[in-house]
């Protein structure tokens, strides 16, 4: 059996990143630059006035009042700098024509015509062309990922189709004669999937998305009429992935033209996961209980689209292990879901939350880390650093809060 | 001019939660649960086994050898408890009858008629009826924020359709002759939009929506016209909030009947702010730079979109600031672009990235702070204890990465 480690190097070694996409503006939030952007223009392209104020000609003798000659209005083309002795009224944004001083609106006594100032004119309130960037200069490289900061400096210089990597297009297989519909009463003995709206939730956003959750029962054929003609870049089958007789999540994948990376993981949960490839596209079997697939889908599958998004994978941090439920040793590495805090110095704590095993789906109610414990060590002691890998908070999932 | 702080408790007190709606389990991902949710049947909701194996009736002799009495399937109800002296083939979910104890697959050796153990039958591997939740119980108070671990809590008990707090319906006027859209040439004098972008960017998520963005110029009327029929519970204005003759915000929200909350906030970037309300609709007058835009948004339109959303703000948290670009003293209290990252014992550092001025929309590229200056005293040293705003980095934008 394959150590986490191991199977992080695999998903390394087969994931691609997606061919590249033009896209609109909107659309490149979260997304990956595909290609590096360049500023096109100066930028301010003009100098302009930083605040409500007046214009006049630098480098002139200071004078008692100064003749109103005109006002600068926004989104005009800057005038010639005015005469010695005069001043042009200017707003926030302004075009400033060359080698002239600003005074702000609060240093200034005006009446129609004239105007005094109680400050000496400032040739530093300009922003001039180029301050904030130069045409040619570099701004945003290959592989950024784009923000609202980014998509604002993209609009500024015009790119307002940037290219992006493409969204990976996820197909997820439900397997299982016992699963219903979470919509639907279950029978004695049935369940009610939790594993679609969970992983749908957890895989929704800019760089990737579940086109389609699809349902079936153990039998390969079953799943394979289900799947027919449907195209994606990453298949997710949920249940079946272990090696029981009625696991046939292995031979699924194969009749579909998988081989098999790695099957198992000396991990707790997900122990049965298996990965496999078919040229570009990658699949990965995961073990059906709820907690198994949460832990799955932040440990493994998180990676695999992180390096199909062109992006390097979310990496562990370290923590102060905080008082919490009581951790228990176990032969193979465990990923435990725990809360993290900051204390006042800005160290971040984890603290355990209570879980019982990989089916105790209330353990994944306000999970916002898992803590890496090692096999077969005595689990570390509250106030120890550990190391823990950070999922995005719900309050982080709403973007903004 | 008032403090930050004064601001907030004005916004804490002026936004009120949205009313209440259903929607699909899918679409509740980053809303705030309305209603608290119970557990309406235990979960499990029956004994299930939790590996592939072998039950048989506890507490009887063990024996050399055990007659093979047939399988349950996941899926079906539990059947009667096996006789001494028999066992029934389960796989992991399947339902079990009371009073059985379960060998591991890997524990057993098998033909088609018998079966043999090589461990001792353990009736603590099956999973207990009500062990991760019992009926009744609560599971997900009100105001809860719903990340994919709630979602799936929320299927478990077949609450497919919860009540979320609703939506905020954002409205955005871009005011200013100078501004064309971005995807135009501008002419001399005048500007790229990039505020529209930026805030339809930073306002994306569940919990808000910028539904549609506006352009007028500068005049009351213009922008009236423009803004007749629609419907909203936030307007957000850009440009126009200052104290200027062509500033045309303030009279513009006046005609559309808000009463002025605030206007003038001591901070930098972002003074020329307006706050105001009219009945439970909002709306921010915003300084037309894209820093202060960026700015204000975090500091201030994140606060009031949060009380709208039924949920708390976000809170300042500690760090220890790095070595990153100069910072200046100034008279105003300042929030300091900056980048976070995490030392080897997991405490947050912040370092400041070059900052011009409001104007400096490259300062905007990967930024995930802003770091609180207190004004009037000299900057803090590497090395102090500051206190920043959190942004949602663009990894976590992107939810997954």
């Amino acid at each position: 059996m394959i150590s986490v480690t191991e199977a992080w190097e695999h998903i390394d070694a087969c994931a691609q990143a997606l061919p590249a996409e033009n896209v609109a503006l909107d659309d490149a939030l979260g997304r990956t630059l595909a290609r590096s952007v360049c500023a096109y223009a100066d930028q301010p392209a003009f100098d302009r006035s930083a605040v409500d104020g007046f214009a006049l000609a630098a480098g002139q003798p200071e004078r008692e009042s100064y003749r109103l000659a005109g006002e600068i209005l926004p989104g005009q083309p800057a005038p010639p700098a005015p005469a010695h002795g005069e001043a042009l009224r200017v707003c926030t944004g302004s075009a400033l024509p060359a080698g002239v001083a600003v005074v702000m609106v609060e240093d200034a006594v005006t009446d129609q015509t004239t105007v005094r100032f109680t400050a000496t004119p400032d040739t530093s309130i300009v922003r001039r062309q180029g301050s904030s960037m130069r045409a040619g200069a570099a701004l945003l490289g290959k592989g950024t990922s784009v923000g609202p900061g980014e998509i604002a400096v993209l609009a500024s210089v015009g790119v307002h189709r940037p290219k992006v990597v493409r969204s990976a297009r996820i197909v997820h297989l439900v397997t299982g004669s016992e699963i219903v519909p979470c919509s639907e009463q279950p029978a004695p003995g049935q369940i009610r999937d939790t594993n679609g709206p969970l992983l749908r939730a957890l895989l929704a956003g800019p760089r990737c998305h579940i086109r389609q959750t699809l349902y079936a029962d153990e039998a390969v054929d079953n799943a394979l009429r289900v799947l027919d003609g449907i195209d994606f870049d990453l298949l997710l089958v949920s249940g079946g992935a272990s090696v029981g007789p009625h696991d046939n999540t292995p031979a699924l994948l194969q009749s579909l033209g998988f081989e098999t990376v790695f099957h198992r993981v000396n991990v707790k949960p997900g122990k049965p996961l298996l990965f496999a490839r078919s040229g570009n596209r990658l699949a990965f079997g995961i073990p059906g209980n709820p907690v198994s697939h949460f832990a799955c889908a932040h440990l493994f599958i998180r990676r695999a689209l992180a390096r199909m998004a062109g992006r390097p994978p979310a990496e562990l941090r370290a923590a102060a292990l905080a008082d919490g439920a009581p951790l228990r040793p176990d032969a193979r590495e465990c990923f435990w879901p725990a809360r993290v805090s900051t204390d006042e110095t800005g160290r971040a704590t984890t603290a355990p939350l209570p879980w019982l095993d990989s089916g105790d789906i209330a353990a994944l109610r306000g999970v916002d880390a898992l803590v890496r414990l090692p096999g077969n060590r005595e689990p570390p002691s509250t106030g120890a650093t550990i190391h823990f890998l950070p999922l995005p908070t719900p309050a982080e999932r709403a973007l903004i809060q």
